[in-house]
């Protein structure tokens, strides 16, 4: 009662910590199927880092109300001409929005409505993005290093990978003539 | 379709720059009622800066699922020996979370159950901090210099003021032998 208390999560620079972060892990080889050339990823590749993300999950999901907090480290590559990028989804409750911010490194967020609208934002330190319901979101890296990005997000928000996995985005982003292009 | 645009919202260092950006400003004259000793505020302190708020409120407040973010300069000083703070709210959509995250200065987040019990978290750069449902909220600027931190919570989350405008907080953070105490 009446305690000052240290915090329970530090967010330092690109990185969350403290006892209740989890870590989850993405290789190229887990997420194969969203590229368009995943075939040439090689079985010495599968095992490489794509993206990690570091999340600060205080509720129970689905919790009405409730915010979860996250920071994704996506690594720099291409396959073939397309840019690592993460899977993408909607959300399953379906008016959930969600904020992305960049920390570090350079990318693009790649958002997609329900008719397949796409448009693509500039992410680099400092920017900060909505993302509103029903918009479809997905960020690659175009740059050589890693691109870290913050996430505030409802906790019952939840993740509809499915209609990704299934549908794919409407465009590509490629490297072409060394600069990001939709295709 | 199909561009790369540049983000509406620049999240610099502890500014939040684009068309976008709402602007409000708390006077030390404004929030008088907060202190315990708000009467020796004097006429000339009156319009002194206690605080301003920088906000992104992309949706229409009382949108289910949507999110807004904003960026919070609380000034250092004290009303007697009471830090300078925020006035402090529960929400009005009494489940409604709300992250807060230290960027510059120092402080402590005063939380405050519905029952009274009244816990402290240090607020420093880095530091996050996870506001859930039913809890008010308040900072204090412990420092001698800005306190800035950042916020998201969900659009229809509202503000509920009155009750503590007209019940307090059960404790203040008052400068007792050069630290912070509650009291």
């Amino acid at each position: 009662m009446n305690q000052i208390l240290m915090p329970e999560i530090i967010f330092s620079g690109k990185n969350l910590i403290g006892k209740a972060v989890a870590h989850s892990t993405q290789t190229l080889g887990k997420i194969q199927s969203i590229f368009e050339h995943g075939d040439m990823i090689t079985a010495q590749q599968a095992d490489n880092i794509a993206y990690n993300v570091s999340s600060y999950l205080p509720e129970k999901e689905g919790t009405p109300g409730g915010l979860y907090f996250g920071i994704t480290d996506l690594y720099p590559g291409l396959v073939g001409n397309e840019y690592f990028m993460t899977k993408g989804h909607f959300h399953d409750n379906v008016d959930s929005a969600e904020f992305y911010w960049g920390i570090e490194g350079e990318g693009v967020l790649i958002l997609m409505d329900e008719q397949g609208g796409i448009k693509g934002e500039r992410m680099f330190p400092g920017s900060l993005h909505y993302i509103p319901g029903r918009v479809a979101h997905r960020v690659a890296n175009v740059s050589d290093s890693i691109l870290s990005f913050g996430a505030c997000w409802p906790s019952n928000a939840g993740h509809n990978y499915d209609t990704i996995a299934k549908n794919g985005f409407t465009a590509r982003l490629k490297k072409i003539d060394g600069s990001p292009r939709f295709v």
